[in-house]
């Protein structure tokens, strides 16, 4: 619980960061966080472009983080509601819940039924929870969180920082860098899916190489990171993946990259820095993708795409020419009719 | 093992509420249950429908439950099967099932492993497994089974009689309904994926919402329901979702629904009640579906439903446009080359 | 570290198996093994196939195999490469993978805090990891490995030689065969999606069945097979899965097939011998697909597939037709510009 002006004291730099407007004149006492349609009062939320406009009208926040919009500042005003304006409220509403909420954290200290094997090398002020299980040859960062039943295999090398989410498996031949998050029953570092068909059936390939993630990293829920039979998979410094995705084996991923749900990459794919791939995208093997390029959400890319290529399709083309031929598709049964009664020409 | 009368007994108010006739001459010892085609003697099996109803002709099942079909029951009668009809021979099995069967349930009381954190409210008859984490300002409600190795994090509740299966994780700020399931390595409660992009790269967005499950909700394997950043992810009484699911933050979805195995809904989709999706289904961000509506696997949602409308494809059109639509482009080839020869006029 | 002759004398019956040519001038000291990219001195690495040969001119690997293509050979000749032919170069540098690099194993014995209940039967040198929870009436074979935290419900069998990765659940009435491989967060032998729709809501139908994976079968992480009803959900002998596969409820599937991430099958799915599925296909309810068929990646499978067919698209149709109508789609606004035109005709 806090007054506006006392939030706007704590955001500090944050809000010198952006080119902001205020209007000081009221001062509320305000008690959580809630979005727009639902916000009642003591709440402050915020407004990110027109679509949610509408909704100053309507809210019941006492507070309001809006856009560089005069008519819409002019109606909060109309409405009593306090209000902030920023070039990027949302960026600025993400501040402001940090102000009043920050995730759990286990407290420092090892839980005396973790079992840290002889010859792990732990930093300084690391947590680690109940129920983990370090193997040994495992070198822990400072200040790392490691939350309950996690498993660690020998081999692994953590940044400092990093946190590793409940149930989560890190496996042999894993370097994950400082500031990174690991997610539930995600696992890094499991073994490629390399199989040689022969006359007698598969031969499988032990997978020798490392599976590294830079700093900065995040891995969601249940996704799972495959390591090569040689060389390196390895994620580039703050790229995000989001849950239930695959990577496998020997997949090169630039920086700044976001992998959105149940995305997949086959084996030895190629990804630039900047690449936005959205739900469900699934990439062939050895496949590039250049930088900053995006594919809208279940696009099956079989070829490489280029530096700030947008696509979409099943196969993958163009967007534009997507959205042309997806309407188009539409209109086929009168294009057939009209085949049917003209195809003998 | 029982008789077959012994089991009509038994099921007592189902038979009463199914419109049913039996045939009381034969009475067989019955030892288990099986499926219509691999039936064996001993077996019940049941038909449901003209597709299996050719078996009745060959299966070794000892007695059967039948559709109010006279052609199926009288060849039933003249394999000398036992049999009872039922308006709905599926329902009527599922309960047959419960009399032979139940699922394994761990003993009432708390394994000695388990790491109750102080702080902890449990009810009545809980059930609590080996190597369970329950963390500072949890609260169980009566009847609750938790399997071993699942963790919770501070600051959740969870309703009566239900259960969790063993390795899922519960993060902070949910709420469990009574006789919910949530199945193995399923995350409850992730972090949403919200991260802004800023000229120097993406900021974390804390998730500082709640994730409710409503009473009788079942979670599949490895599925996740993310929390999101204000606001609730909710999921409606009785709604159930497969394996491999992912709920994004910000989601509502209506009671009494069926999401089929990897379906993902992106962040801020509504979902009405009733509604069915089939395995594979994607719904992008801030979708609406409404009650009833139905897509089948694989549909990509790019857009509103409306209520009790069918989709398909993707992108997802009315699911009678694309099954004539998928047909016709197979006759691309032809409808191809008459353009190529016509194209100039 | 090891000489290159001191490989191939340990490669013993490999080498003989394989037609092999050898240039025995060169001897280098080994220490590792790399991708052909990237491959320094030292190291061995392979070329398989025409699109990595012309790395053979450019590599800093000390060894190669290379195939059966006296142009290659002559060209790691003239750079003063090592080098062995054979006639399929992936298997035996798989087998030379074996040589240089085993994956960890657990020591034998049984952690101490491990909880094994009372009434399971365990055979000679099994490794039980940290944290395991092994439930009443499980039986385990001779040589098997399971990692910390698995957790094994009662009622299960696991063969000869299994391998159990960290987190992975076993539930009740699951029979694993003898030299499988469970990887993390995979969960066998979970419920079946089987909720029947009544009146007043779903009823749950309780999955009495059995889940029973053959000799040589792979399980990815975070995949789920599902235990059935009635009746069996069946992995053929050597079939493997990547990881987030989903098997519904009495899928059979044949031997030697390879299922890649994302796989799902809905229920009752049945699979051929030596069936190769790509990543994110979907399979629909009851569907039948012919030994040694292929779907190429993303295919929505809803008819049956024959015997050595190969399909793709959404839905599936041959694989041939599929690049056709693919390619054609793309010209669909020129065709539709010439309908509009011509329509009235």
């Amino acid at each position: 619980m806090m007054q506006f002006s006392e939030l706007i004291t704590k955001l500090g730099s944050a809000v010198a960061a952006s080119s902001l407007g205020t209007d000081s004149q009221l001062d509320p006492i305000l008690t959580g966080l809630a979005p727009i349609e639902s916000a009642g009062s003591g709440m402050i939320s915020y407004i990110e472009g027109d679509k949610f406009a509408k909704f100053v009208g309507s809210t019941g926040a006492s507070a309001l983080i809006l856009p560089m919009n005069e008519v819409i500042q002019a109606a909060a005003i109309d409405r009593g509601i306090a209000w902030i304006a920023a070039s990027e409220p949302r960026l600025l509403f993400a501040q402001v819940i940090k102000v009043f909420y920050q995730p759990f954290r286990l407290p420092v200290g090892i839980h005396p039924s973790a079992v840290v094997e002889a010859g792990v090398e732990l930093g300084e002020n690391v947590s680690i929870g109940a129920h983990v299980v370090i193997q040994p040859g495992v070198k822990i960062g400072n200040g790392v969180t490691i939350h309950p039943n996690v498993v660690i295999y020998p081999d692994v090398e953590i940044g400092d920082r990093s946190i590793l989410h409940a149930n989560c498996t890190i496996h042999e031949r894993v370097r994950i860098g400082a500031g990174c998050v690991i997610h539930s029953g995600a696992a890094i570092g499991s073994e490629g899916f390399g199989f040689v068909p022969t006359a007698s059936g598969w031969f499988k390939m032990e997978q020798a190489g490392y599976t590294v993630l830079e700093d900065g990293v995040e891995i969601g829920c249940n996704s799972s990171v495959d390591r090569p039979a040689v060389g390196e998979t390895r994620i580039g410094r703050d790229t995000k993946l989001d849950n239930l995705v695959h990577v496998g084996h020997g997949c090169l991923i630039g920086s700044n990259c976001a992998l959105a749900a149940q995305v997949g990459l086959a084996g030895g794919v190629k990804v630039g820095n900047g690449v936005l791939l959205a739900g469900q995208v699934g990439v062939a093997n050895q496949v590039t993708i250049g930088d900053r390029a995006i594919a809208s959400s279940k696009t099956g890319i079989h070829r490489n795409v280029d530096p700030g290529e947008v696509v979409s399709g099943y196969p993958a083309v163009s967007h534009k020419l997507w959205l042309k031929t997806s309407a188009i598709v539409n209109r086929l049964p009168e294009m057939y009719q009209f085949f049917k009664r003209n195809q003998s020409s």
